[in-house]
Order: structure tokens, then C-alpha cells, then sequence
């Protein structure tokens, strides 16, 4: 790289923090849900939702809708914004309440009785899934939990697990959009997951699934998992099926994503082109535990800097996904921030790279911290004030470490979730 | 992607084995040593050298010196090859033994008495460190361990670690070539260390160390390392530190990296390259848990198949370094056996992807096994002859596991070692 630098090592971290705005702002559903409303329609239009984003979601629609409209979205506590015309419920997250069943009542309520002429739009995002949550008939949330409990313990994966969820409740797998019928079914959602899967997205309440009672019987019967009596005989009887790929049905059902990490990560990679910053985006979906994630990416910024590869820089290598952290300390950690700590350790202090990482959602972890910056002098900085990288690694204790240094990235919730957002800035 | 592929699907694997032989061969002793080869000085040659490739280095020194020379060199169990003139010793790997040390002496003996007309030629490689060890005086093999151990368990990195293990040489740390003055020194040495420093392979017996016997001491103080008595006087008394840059009897040294990974990784993308399959090197050094390597390079090879990012299909991604395994079954495995198996889980079968990682030693863990290669049928295959690829990964049982499959990448020896090799091919 010859001639003038465009983005001088003073302007680094305020150029990371423009990344993720943008990135932030290619999924906030006040920008994006305009663009993807339909044609008011002949007779009612009903919305409904569920998902960490959905209250944002409605209020975007409904400030920009033409004609009348009502309707029942659920979202998680903090994540409510105020509508005038969709009733708006707040429900337990991770795990589902009482409150999420109710949720999922008035969401199958407000569907039901509808004609040819009504539209319903679904307002899905992540986390959506544990918010409306209704167990089969004969079936118990309790029911549902131990069997959810005993297949996370197993190893099962996630196609596994959502196979037996679906074929335990009354609103997953299509069954939201069947009850629609003959309404027609927009759904707008906003992806979380790995692959942009819209029957994974939310347990996917309004697109066809494709698995069946059998398979869901075939993976409780794989892991040997001793189900409750009530969810064996349930599956058993194996009583209607969930709407399948053909299901007439949900043959007016469309299906639009209006978020996604990945297009997050081209809006950052955008706001890198305009400072003549080249945008590397290595993936939208990794997966790992978080300090080793970090190693990983670590070696690829060492590898721009020593030999120009796989891009030269002044770049800036983009990713996202959700990591994990296996919690053995005691600290205040998230998975981005314990992500940047092992950052730093891995760079050791290596000139002309910063790094930013934080949940998009604007809670990294349990604390109301999105995320952290992390500097060439980051370990510099720590040791002078007489901080323990290691020693705060070791004790997933991030947070603490980059409050200590006046480093963390804190901007209230997002209201949208695409997972975590990574960049890695090398100069 | 149009117009013909040059690569078919079932060429994918030959192509994968081409582009690790070229690796290979970009590391081999008989093809690298002899264009870094001196004029024959005035006086005496002496070879010397340790590590595993440092017996074919001195065959292929051997074969090409056009004047007499004398020497001796130590190498690992297994990696001993024929030579007329110079001496080749054996001895243990990883942990050093009473072989270890009496090949340091002979090389000590080999190198003390020489004029300014003499030459020196030190063949270093990895695990010249282990091969090549003497206690510093007053100090034993055990004492030596002892240190070692402690370092390990508290956590220490490998800079602090070289830097006490220096200390308590006889011949680390520049103290060979400050035996060889006045007679000029030549080394020639191939990489397998992250960042290629000639102080870190084989813990730099003829290049100056910067650190210091104060240094040293801070190191076990800031771990509480118990260390035996003769250690800490020892380090106490601090005699004739080892030669630091700019010492005199190290001003007629030189010193050239005839291989490194970063070089093999180039050789197998310029083999890509003939087949007209865009090469992209993520990294040379790449290290971490190799089951999390592998699902953040799994994520990318993702991205490659739906976004055409970080670059377009047919492609490579290529990358060395060394992954580690934490053992918690009695498999039998290796670091890139074991990142196979947790690639072929994070991809699920999916189209068009192959992969083959293997180690450019040609030994994978303990066995004589290279690495091996995954298709986008391996776990359908397996799950064909009744395998469990998840358990295979959890009782670290990968080279079982792809033995089965008929698909180990079975070399021999390869007599050199530029660390791992990984090459995840998208058609």
C-alpha cells in the first residue's frame, strides 16, 4: 500500500464503530420492514409475531401501514416497544413460561376465522420460539421442557431438536399458518440462525415441515431419552401431521427475509469501502468456543499483516455466527467480549490491528453491554493498571476487564437480533 | 460459475493429494538444500544440526558438497537416513533423554577449536530443541524437566518458556555458535514455529537472545514455580549470560529459513492454480482446539458455497500452523485426523466440498498416518458401515474412524516438517 492512509491509526476504532451501526442499522426493522409491505388487502389484515425483534417489527408496520390492521405480537422482556393498534406481550426467554403459552393462544386466536380475503403478516425473529410456546393437546409445557432438557444433554443436534419440538406443539412447524387458512400468510422475518433456514428461524410457525412423527419417535428412541408418558403416547398416535412441503394449506403463504447476518456483514463491508478500507467477509455463521474462535481469527489478521493474505491490508476481516463460552470462572463475561480478550492474548500486542466484537441484540451476555473494542496497547493499557488478561480469560471476566479499560461498547438494546458481529481491522 | 469445470468431483481428491505433495516437496531437504549451499571456505566444513528433518538436511548437504566435511547431527527415532561423512545420531521426541545430551556435547566437541577459515553449517529444524539438550553446568537432565513441567502446568506461554529453558542450556539460546567462534557459521533451517523466529526454532542455539537470566528469574517468581535448588542458583548466579545481537563472536553468522510453512502453503496454492482453482492462504499458523478449528473453517467454506465469500467457487482454502487435541477418549487420533472428523460434522454432507488435512511430517499423532481426507459422503459412508462419526470425535478415535472408511493419507516419514497442512477444497 503506497500513498496516503485514508483511515490514520486514530480514526480505527471509530471506523469499527461505523461498521457495526451500519450493520445494526441493515436489520433495524424500522429501515428495513417498509420496503417489504404488501398491498393492503381486500379484507382485514391481521399481524402477528414473535421473536426478540417483532415489537420493532410491528411498530415499523404499523407506522407505515395504509389501512386498518390489528393483531398479537410477543417479544422478550426489554425488547417491547409500544403500538397503537397491535397488542404487544412480553414472555420468558430462553426458556418459555406460562406467559409464552398464553402468547401463543392469542397469536392462534387472532388467526382463526379468517377469509380468503384477510391477510396475515407474521413478524418473525430469533428467540421466537421460546416466546410462543404451545404444547400439543394432552401434552404440558412441563412435558415439552423435559423432554427439550434430556435432548440438549444427549448431544442431539439442532435439526434433531427441532424435529421433536415441532411434533410436540400445537403452533410450530406450519401449524400457525395452517390455522391461518384461507387467510394469505406474509411472513417477514429476521434471521438468527445458521444458514437462514425459514423453517428454522423461530421453529419456522409458518412454512412447511418436512419431518415427520416417525423421525421425531426415531431420534427420542436414538439418544434412549425416557419421555414422559404423556409425549411418548403423543407421538404415538402421531394425529395430524404437521403441514407438509405441497401442504395446500399454506399455498398462499410467502415467505421474506428482511434481516439477515449475512447482509448485516455486506453493510459494514460497504462502510469499510467508503474509508477505501477493504471488507473481507469470512463467514456469516461461525460456530466455536469463543477463546478458540479467537485463535483462529487471530492468525488469519497475523497472516494480513506478515504476507498480505489472504487480503492486504488496510482490510478489515468481517464475520458472523454466535459463539460459545463454557462458563468455569465466576467473572462478568459474554461470548463477544471473552472472544476479544483471546483476541487480544493471540495478537499479543501486534501493531496496526484493532478489533471490535459485540451481540447485535446490544446484550452481550446478562449485562446491557453490546460488546468491546480491543487495541494495539489493549494489553499494554491492562497491564499498566495492573489487570490479569489471562488471569480475567481464565475466570470469564471480560466485561470487567474491558470496563477497567474504559473499552466496552455499550448501546442500550437493538431491538433486532442478527447474532454476533465481528471485525477485525488491520491497517 | 460457467463454461467448463477443469476439475471434476471425482478429481477433487487427487487434486487435494497433488496440492499436499507440493507442500511436501517445497519442504524437502534433497530439493531445498542444495540453492542455499556457500562456496566451500579456505579451511574446514562442519555440519552439525538437530531436529527431525536435520538428518535429510545433511543427506542432501552430503550430496552436493563439492569439498570434504566432517560433522554430526541429531535427529528423531525414525528420521535417520544414510550419510558417508557426517554422523547421524538418534534420539527421543518430545522428551529429551541421556541421548539427547550426549549428542549436544559431540556437536559442542564438533564445533570448539576451529580457525576464521573454518565454516560451520547448523541444520536446524522442529523438535531440535528436544533432540539437542545440556544442562547448563551443575545443572541435570532432571532438573531441566522438572522446570519444564511447571511451566507447562502454570500456563506459561512459549516465549517465557524459551526464555527460562535458554537459561538453563549449555547450548540453546546462541551458545552454540558462540563455541564454533572464530569459525563462521551458516544455518540453514526449516520452520515450524508461528512467526518463523530464528530465536524460537529449535530454541535458536546459533542466533542471539535477547532475554535475559533476570528475566528468567521474574518468570518463576510471577508463577511460584518451586523450582529444585540448582535451578535457582543457577539462575542466581547468573554466569556468562547467553550472546545477545550484537555480540562479536556471533558477527560472522548467517542465517537462512529454507523452508517454512507459509512456503509449502505457497507451493500448494500454485499447484491449485494449474488446475485453475483460486487458492486462498488464511493462514500459516494457525492453532487452537482442533475440533473448534474446525467449525470456524467449516463456517467459511460455508460462506464460500452461498455468498461466494471470502472468494468465489472452484476454490481453495489453505492454511498450516498447529492444532491441538485435549484427550479425553483412548481413540486412536490426531490433531488433523481429529479436525477432519469435526469438519465433516460441522459440513453435514455438504455438495461439493472436500477436504484433507495432514501432518507435512507424514505422522499424525502417534501413528504412521499422515492425515486423511473427507468427502461430501463421509458421514453417508459411515453411516453405511454402522459408524458413529460424533462418538468417533468424542473418544478422539478419528484415525479408527477413517481407516474404516478407507480414506487415510498413509506417506511415510517425510524426513522434513513445516507443521500441519489443511487444504478445504469448494468445486
Amino acid at each position: 500500500m503506497s500513498g496516503e492512509l485514508l483511515v490514520a491509526p486514530e480514526q480505527a476504532e471509530e471506523l469499527l464503530r461505523r461498521m457495526f451501526q451500519a450493520a445494526v442499522a441493515a436489520a433495524d426493522p424500522a429501515k428495513v420492514v417498509p420496503a417489504f409491505l404488501p398491498e393492503p388487502p381486500a379484507g382485514r389484515t391481521v399481524v402477528v409475531g414473535a421473536g426478540k425483534a417483532s415489537a420493532a417489527m410491528a411498530q415499523a408496520l404499523e407506522a407505515h401501514w395504509p389501512g386498518p390492521l390489528s393483531g398479537v405480537v410477543v417479544t422478550a422482556e426489554g425488547c417491547a416497544v409500544a403500538c397503537a393498534r397491535i397488542r404487544i406481550l412480553e414472555a420468558a426467554h430462553p426458556v418459555p413460561d406460562a406467559r409464552s403459552e398464553a402468547a401463543a393462544r392469542a397469536i392462534l386466536d387472532a388467526v382463526s376465522s379468517l377469509s380468503p380475503e384477510d391477510l396475515v403478516i407474521a413478524l418473525i425473529s430469533g428467540g421466537g420460539s421460546a416466546l410462543m410456546a404451545l404444547p400439543a393437546p394432552g401434552l404440558t409445557l412441563a412435558d415439552k421442557q423435559a423432554v427439550n432438557r434430556a435432548l440438549l444433554r444427549c448431544g442431539a443436534d439442532i435439526a434433531e431438536m427441532n424435529c421433536v419440538r415441532k411434533h410436540l406443539s400445537a403452533i410450530k412447524g406450519g401449524r400457525l399458518a395452517a390455522a391461518a387458512y384461507p387467510a394469505r400468510v406474509l411472513t417477514l422475518a429476521i434471521s438468527d440462525v445458521p444458514g437462514d433456514d425459514p423453517a428454522v428461524i423461530a421453529s419456522g410457525p409458518t412454512v412447511p415441515d418436512p419431518t415427520t412423527f416417525a423421525e421425531a419417535r426415531a431420534i427420542l428412541d436414538k439418544y434412549g431419552i425416557e419421555a414422559p408418558a404423556a409425549v411418548r403416547a403423543h407421538l404415538a398416535r402421531a394425529e395430524e401431521e404437521t403441514p407438509k412441503p405441497g401442504d395446500p394449506r399454506l399455498a398462499r403463504c410467502a415467505f421474506a427475509l428482511i434481516a439477515t447476518p449475512q447482509k448485516a456483514l455486506e453493510a459494514a463491508a460497504a462502510e469499510a469501502r467508503k474509508a477505501q478500507i477493504t471488507p473481507m467477509i469470512l463467514s456469516d455463521s461461525i460456530e466455536g468456543e469463543a477463546r478458540e474462535v479467537a485463535r483462529v481469527l487471530g492468525a488469519i489478521a497475523r497472516e494480513v499483516r506478515r504476507f498480505g493474505q489472504p487480503i492486504a491490508p488496510p482490510c478489515v476481516l468481517l464475520s458472523g455466527g454466535e459463539t460459545t463460552v463454557t462458563v468455569r470462572g465466576d467473572g462478568k463475561g459474554g461470548r463477544n467480549v471473552e472472544f476479544l480478550l483471546a483476541l487480544a492474548l493471540a495478537l499479543k500486542g501486534e501493531r496496526d490491528i484493532w478489533a471490535l466484537a459485540a451481540d447485535t441484540d446490544g446484550i452481550d451476555g446478562a449485562e446491557p453491554i453490546a460488546g468491546a473494542i480491543v487495541s494495539p496497547d489493549t494489553l499494554a493499557r491492562a497491564q499498566a493498571l495492573g489487570l490479569d488478561a489471562k488471569r480475567a480469560l481464565a475466570n470469564n471476566d471480560a466485561h470487567s476487564f474491558f470496563a477497567a479499560l474504559g473499552a466496552q461498547l455499550i448501546t442500550g438494546p437493538t431491538r433486532t437480533n442478527v447474532n454476533d458481529f465481528r471485525a477485525i481491522l488491520v491497517l
